[in-house]
């Protein structure tokens, strides 16, 4: 292992000229996770399960026992994490969260190391990010924003996708930390493009998962057999991964929320809160998105209409007629 | 070759114990095709292609020149071929030309003789192609809906896909013949379903391709690569064919019609056409469409405001800021 | 009485010199009525109260024994009725009722006699209205469309705004009769204007109800009162019939429905029937109407999801909250 | 004069128990106007008009020309204001101009005195209104938010309407301020309130003209004469104001921007602005708004394709064929 080590520190002294050498010196080196939810508990346990010590903070004590169990130290709050870590994860509900987390009085910038890599993996508002890379900045931090796709499923079996923006000398050191929690790891420009990317594809994806049920239902009505119906689509210019991977309708596909009563999976919650991220972002830029705008609209009206809870494939059920009629 | 056809005669009687063995007999016999336009002209060259003996007609007897050339019998009217023809292939624009080949003065079924298989590829109401299914039955005929995917390219190229509805056991029948024009003869059920695959299809294309334009423009405008994003949507939850294989944006691509100023391809007015069949479907079935709705609302207002003539993925242009703002 | 008629009959004579004149000798003759729902029996009634003779049919004959009672004469088809009346009301559900009424076996156009003025108030696809009226002048018959507006209220207040579509000749022998049973009669132009006048009234009125709806729900999430709300939109540009008349937020308003929950007034089923038709009309003349066509999704949603019973109002409650949440 | 305002002192020390008496202990004291722009220059200057001194500023010095020539004191910047006046209005383009002139280094409430009234008549999100309704009641002002409707020409005839959030008691203040640039002054709740009245009545003003423009272009299509449409909407469910006030055809109605090309009036940009501020409010507050969201699109793609200078009521001719088609 010390031959390994004096190895690779030759080899990262070379390769990365940048402040960051001194964070790749021991790659293993403790790494700090503050938001253990629903996705940054089994994100932060992958990093347990690569050989990263980890420094957790998160602001329900209950959410960190399962960590503390696993081996991570437990800290009170944000600061404290980095005042023992020069590589930081944040995965938080939303921009307040982050803004808090980041630049509260507890805050992760009160007591930042140069050097150090901040990692955001929320999904929030990319002129968010951009604020936080400038207040990064003024401390000699570097701030990245890596927001993930793939939902709970995929962080348990360490299959995220990371869309990664900051400046691109860091991706590297990143993508090294990122690749024991997920399977893909992309560069996609300046800080403030990871969360571009992920808006963009969330809002394409809703608008293929309504198109889907809509014509299902469509074709349903006018006598087409459902699985016959997504096979010849599949076949065709109709394809998208709504229809061929993760199929709305209950009896087509096995191993999706359809075919369990839609539990599990991306709630709908969820994706009306990415689509109104999307809106924002059109809105601000003054880019006209028709049906991005709606679908967002429909999921909105699927959260006040009982469908809060359920998988976003469920707006099949939702466009169906209701048991009686 | 006539070993081959007593082989195929002795096979055939065997396998096909409906009216359709004496059709099937020798199975190069003349084949009627009543349609020469953009997309029959073509079809019927590759039945040519294949040996079969074509008589065709059209209103426009330019039209008929060139199939002429390769041997084809032209004769005035609808039911001049089908006095002639036992198997007859109809690609017209729309319902009422559908109404008027079939059911006309001058209709195939003013001399269609019984037994006959008529195979109607136009795309049209699923309800006009029922109509047509019960005034042939009455002459002792049969009719299939078999309306096609993949649009001129395809159509040249014998690689269009037919969705085929009627009595499955004339399917065969009709699939040895489509064969020859198609890669793909898919059967969908009950007269009407092959419409109604195709509909849905293209209701799910459109707002696809709708989204992908939308989708694109937003990356775009928050600074994302188009390039890069198109390949982070593709191996996302995002993808679509509208994204991998008929990108909308100039530059993403190559040999799809954003490459070369959106000529070609399949038309705004045709898609448009297409919108306004499901959208009738949908209101006849009660069946909300929401996306597929405003779909075709949109390619309504592009037709009118210059781009009727453009591919249908010029969606993107029309999104995009004109020249000089 | 007789020198009234008298009277009339000369002033009558000088006044129409068509054909109609001789319809209008006696101004209090039999007049038929086919269709005796909740708009066609109240109608009937009130052309009762107004001393016209009234020979009547219905498919149902439960519903024809109130208007018996009332000094009706009921007859067992619309033939029948044909033939004892030449002035006739026909008001019905939709486009086939009205097809098999007038064209059926048993139609008004088996036995109709010549001049018959035949005026239609069902509300249906102005292209059919259109082939009534082709029909019917072959047998020498006289067809308008009269639409109606005001619902079971305005029909049993003899309020009812007719909207007529024919020869322009003929209006005034239509508004005499229609007279009895609304307060407006209006002639919008040739046979199939009436109907285009309803369907876009109608179209109209949906996007502001829901837009209404949208408005007050949005000023109330916002902190507005919704009394105060809904009188700042009506002294503004936001002002509709919607908002200050048929206003959809409970306890804005007294005397509709959304003081009684939504019950009796105008169905969301009649509401979505009529923005089909709107739709359809759209279509056809390749009109782009977004907002109308989404208004349309809404509606039939709204009828999948129980509130087909709801009067259309009730859209500010599908909108809302639903309780527990 | 000097007995007016003794009497005047009297009863305004008994009215006003307030701080707000000592303000209006002299009601013409000067008022501060920063923001002298289309609309704020004509306010400014029935200000004057009415008799209040007004001391003013702007950060385009040619803007302030003619009000200096007009009477006005002009001064370097709004802090320079605030130091010389305790009531002001200002009146911006958005909400990063406000938070700048209120809360920026030179901003009103560096200088501002204790119980200094301040107005904010620009249309902004009603959480911007908060806040610096919060920073101002720290210096011991008092911020209410009274965005106007009306347009240009209403701001220069003095018939605006403004709708008054914030301390119910300083109503009366602001209203007899407003009064003289105003024909309305509505008080509409808390601080916010008034910009959710103005962002409310704009979305459904804008559902409302859509809707009209799509109505008479599918009634116009359908065989209707325009004028004749307009007078039946006009007079049944489906009247609104931009039916039967500000009618988007060309002519049906005089002295309306479709009378004159669609030149003046209230400027696309401009309500894709405000419906921006209605789409953030919904998204903010979970509130669907199906059309609302749509009608926002609609506008944003209008500003893309040529549209942003015109009228809003532009939007009949954006539905309509181009010509030469």
């Amino acid at each position: 292992i010390i031959k390994e080590c004096l190895i690779k520190s030759w080899w990262l002294m070379v390769y990365f000229p940048s402040p960051a050498s001194s964070r790749s010196m021991a790659s293993k080196t403790p790494v700090g996770f503050i938001g253990l939810g629903n996705m940054g508990s089994p994100m932060a346990k992958n990093l347990l399960k690569h050989g990263y010590p980890v420094i957790a903070t998160d602001v329900f004590p209950e959410s960190c026992k399962e960590l503390q169990d696993l081996g991570a130290q437990i800290l009170d709050c944000p600061a404290e994490v980095a005042d023992k870590a020069d590589r930081i994860i944040t995965m938080l509900p939303s921009s307040p969260n982050v803004i808090e987390v980041y630049n509260g009085p507890n805050g992760i910038l009160k007591k930042v190391k140069k050097g150090t890599l901040l990692i955001d993996s929320s999904t929030i508002d990319p002129s968010v990010s951009k604020e936080m890379a400038v207040a990064a900045e003024k401390m000699g931090a570097v701030f990245m924003d890596a927001p993930v796709s793939g939902g709970v499923g995929a962080a348990n079996l360490a299959k995220l996708t990371f869309m990664v923006g900051g400046v691109e000398e860091e991706f590297t050191a990143a993508k090294e930390l990122l690749g024991s929690m997920g399977a893909n790891v992309v560069y996609c420009g300046p800080v403030g493009t990871g969360q571009a990317a992920k808006i963009c594809n969330n809002m394409l994806l809703a608008i293929g998962m309504i198109g889907t049920a809509e014509t299902m239902n469509l074709g349903i009505r006018l006598g087409l057999d459902p699985k016959l119906l997504a096979k010849i689509l599949n076949m065709s210019s109709g394809r998208c991964w709504s229809s061929d991977t993760y199929n709305p309708v209950p009896g087509v596909m096995e191993g999706v929320p359809s075919a369990n009563n839609y539990q599990g999976g991306f709630g709908t919650t969820l994706m009306a809160k990415d689509l109104g991220l999307a809106q924002d972002s059109a809105t601000n830029t003054k880019t006209p998105v028709l049906l991005g705008s709606l679908a967002h609209q429909i999921y909105r009206m699927m959260c006040a209409r009982g469908y809060a809870g359920k998988d976003f494939s469920s707006v099949f059920q939702f466009l169906r007629e209701e048991e009686g009629q």
